[in-house]
């Protein structure tokens, strides 16, 4: 899949066992004097050597160094850190830092390659579902601060993604399935043949099968890409993105970012914002009930956790997105289509309605 | 003057005793939700009131945040209070870092600003002679790491510069030469009618009287600006801006960055490159010589320090500029006009010549 962003233009790789050839790929795309991979333990053990032996065989003076696994390694302090080990590595402006592993990897080393002298090649090598489908398009790097998540970084591109399907393998089931919730949010907004293939693949695309798998990750790139090629700084249309995030974030934040993992929490926001679709008149009936069964039979959550309304709208109204009171809500209009709509948080999550007795009259 | 970068193009107003109009003009060019000005706590004292007032007269919610006044103060700890200050000042994606200060706080608060919710509007006050003709054109902003200087940052492009020469009454008389020093550097290397201006004002200048400096002022920003436009990320053009700052790197470096300021740095660095230019026979005899005593009247340094010729080989070869041991050394070749030319360090620095004796056969 190639992005197409004029002159920032790159290609997304997508193959199996494919790693090995990486460096040979690196080399052509960002001709680098050395690279930095950043890592984490577990996924520099599994991958690490083979990724550094394929980038030494194409002539690339490479090291590696590693962050613990967790989110709150998007820090500032791992940030400095990673800042000083670009230096010790001897990087120079034609460079290139390469993040292997999930999202928090892609972002914290995305951000350092963006801001290491004022930005040196970055390529993405995502070992995650959801960093394959999601964090590997779009440009968008952060790290978090005490205050929130993501509140500081930058919009940089990747030179290259290269995707080998096979270090999916060691991923735990759980996060197979929160990736694919990003998958069926890609068909939900805007390719419903995607969402037509997972009704039928959905349980083999989760066991890898490549027929069922492959066809699956391209299609949601290709969304993204497509998407973000139109809408670079998320001004406009890439807002369609968001769908099942308004919600999402209050359930994490209201779970104190703990217990849940992030597509887990855009499945049940995707759920809840197609119901509230088809209540506000966008979506035809039944469409809500799709999401939900697909995204049941991955085994994901798909029921809002049961906190007060006010809870939810205290939670809503600090989401970093909003203008004033009101949201950009992103409604359904059918399976493959979406649109964003201006919602007040109250509308948003609306109070209980009380049984109304109307008389017409005339 | 203005700085035209397509969709990021903006404004430099030069004025005196605008200060007080600066809020109406950041209202217009950036239309923001709320300000933060970035200063130190001198410069802050005597113009941040009445920035303030005038941004609030504009209707713009504001408040002022302060940052030790010393180069040490672009780490990433005071970066990281920074980037927390603009949490709980509020500001969000239509915000407005506003920096009044020197090159410093325009660096640091211009970085915060590229990287808070991924670059959010930034405007330059600047309140010494060097920010207002150097830092305030080129969008280089940058922080230091323990490494080195400017290790981090962006290429990030303010909405608006708003210059108020009044702010240079308080600017001790070292620190306006030093400023002057950039001014001397954008006659010699692009504009000889600057040169010849300076040639004859310099003093005047020096002493803020109005039809001197102004004009001095405008013709080095606009020298920059065209430079910029031309060549915005550093690729070829832009490298004319180094003149003379291949050796006051070296020099910087050498004094441990104390006790020297850096446009007293230029001044030695570009007399030198200057000099060595004659030698290469690029620049006619005498324009050393020129420059050199124009930077005398104005009480700049033009002689190196006598550090031994290895030291200074040495500081040359770790310039964060280098390619292997060639420096892209910009040599002048007339009053008004300056190339780059990639010359082995040994060559910028070349062992003081044996007599030679030559026979001339044929």
């Amino acid at each position: 899949v190639s992005v197409d962003l004029g002159s920032r233009s790159y290609r997304v790789a997508i193959g199996r066992g494919s790693l090995a050839a990486a460096g040979a790929a690196i080399a052509q795309a960002a001709k680098p004097t050395r690279a930095l991979i950043v890592s984490v333990p577990g996924v520099d053990r599994r991958y690490g050597a083979a990724l550094m032996r394929s980038l030494k065989q194409a002539g690339i003076p490479t090291s590696r160094v590693c962050v613990p696994d967790r989110d709150r390694s998007k820090s500032v302090s791992r940030l400095a850190e990673l800042w000083q080990a670009c230096v010790r590595a001897g990087l120079d402006r034609r460079s290139v830092i390469v993040a292997l592993g999930g999202g928090m990897v892609g972002d914290l080393a995305g951000f350092a390659a963006a801001t290491f002298l004022r930005g040196i090649s970055f390529v993405q090598v995502p070992t995650t579902l959801l960093a394959m489908v999601d964090a590997s398009v779009g440009g968008k790097v952060a790290i978090n601060l005490p205050e929130g998540k993501n509140l500081v970084g930058s919009f940089y591109q990747p030179r290259l993604v290269w995707i080998d399907t096979d270090t999916l393998r060691s991923l735990p089931r759980r996060e197979r399935a929160a990736g694919m919730a990003e998958i069926v949010k890609a068909g939900a907004i805007w390719d419903a043949q995607l969402f037509a293939h997972l009704e039928e693949k959905i349980e083999a695309a989760l066991d890898l099968e490549p027929e069922a798998l492959l066809p699956a990750i391209e299609a949601a790139i290709r969304m993204k890409a497509e998407v973000v090629s139109l809408d670079e700084r998320e001004t406009g249309l890439r807002m369609l993105l968001n769908f099942g995030h308004t919600l999402a974030h209050a359930v994490e934040a209201l779970a104190g970012f703990r217990g849940i993992l992030h597509g887990e929490a855009v499945a049940m926001g995707m759920v809840y914002a197609a119901r509230r679709s088809e209540q506000l008149g966008c979506a035809p009936a039944g469409s809500a009930t799709r999401i939900e069964q697909l995204l049941a039979r991955a085994g994901l959550p798909t029921e809002l956790p049961p906190h007060p309304r006010r809870a939810y709208l205290e939670a809503l109204s600090v989401d970093k997105k909003r203008m004033a009171s009101v949201v950009q809500f992103i409604v359904l209009e059918a399976i493959g289509r979406a649109s964003v709509r201006a919602l007040p948080i109250g509308e948003v999550f609306p109070a209980p309605r009380k049984t109304r007795h109307v008389e017409v009259v005339g």
